[in-house]
């Protein structure tokens, strides 16, 4: 079972601008914060963006900040977004896939309660609760705010 | 999220010889019968058989069936035993991977217990239990014994 390495890089990325929420972040600076080419951190900006997830301002003093508190993101949410053109086997494709044993199998039932298990799981997490041990304490009034 | 290929392929596959599991069943009747080439299916056979679920029989008789009655066989540990070498993020990685965000991030916890959870919810279903509805009838005794 594997996420798309652009939701790896996504989470990455939310954890470090919930470190410091009332900052701006460069893509640069965002791309040698968590390990990533710059174009790839680009296309997960935008996509981030228009999840409401993080907010952009353009010019000298712009970059990229959470556009909620931490404590609000759940990961289950940022994940959902992130994996949505995802199938988790063939028959869960938009177009049903073409596996000849649909529609009478009752396996896509089992996974898709188990996907949603995972999910549900990721859930009961916020982003604020993935952040370093012991790095929240300068930022709980942003995070309350 | 994605299962691999083989894994949904092996999973029709059990399905399939847990309709007739006092069967033999040939390579090829088995690629027709899931929809995969007849290599696939050679390959599956092979871990299937590796890891206990089936039993191969060589000869003009022989062929491929259940090792144990479908009612024995937990779709968790099915899917465990397919997806060992996949890791879900870079981290899962059994050397660790590169990410930058080790060791501190607790990300990881997070998706660890989301990626359990999906597991488990596999583990309380059944190989029988994911066939045909109606389609158990007559391999009830066969399932028992």
């Amino acid at each position: 079972m594997r996420l798309l390495a652009a939701t790896d890089f996504s989470l990455r990325l939310l954890i470090r601008l919930a470190e410091t929420p009332t900052r701006h972040r460069s893509t640069e600076h965002l791309a040698q914060a968590i390990g990533v080419p710059r174009n790839h951190v680009h296309k997960i900006v935008q996509d981030l963006a228009e999840a409401g997830f993080v907010r952009t301002i353009r010019g000298a003093q712009g970059g990229v900040m959470l556009a909620q508190p931490a404590a609000a993101i759940r990961i289950g949410a940022v994940v959902r977004h992130l994996e949505r053109a995802q199938s988790l086997v063939e028959c869960f494709r938009p177009d049903g896939g073409a596996c000849c044993m649909s529609p009478e199998c009752r396996l896509r039932a089992t996974l898709a309660r188990a996907h949603e298990a995972f999910l549900a799981s990721l859930d009961s997490t916020s982003l604020e609760e993935c952040l370093p041990a012991g790095g929240m304490q300068y930022m709980v009034g942003d995070a309350l705010a």
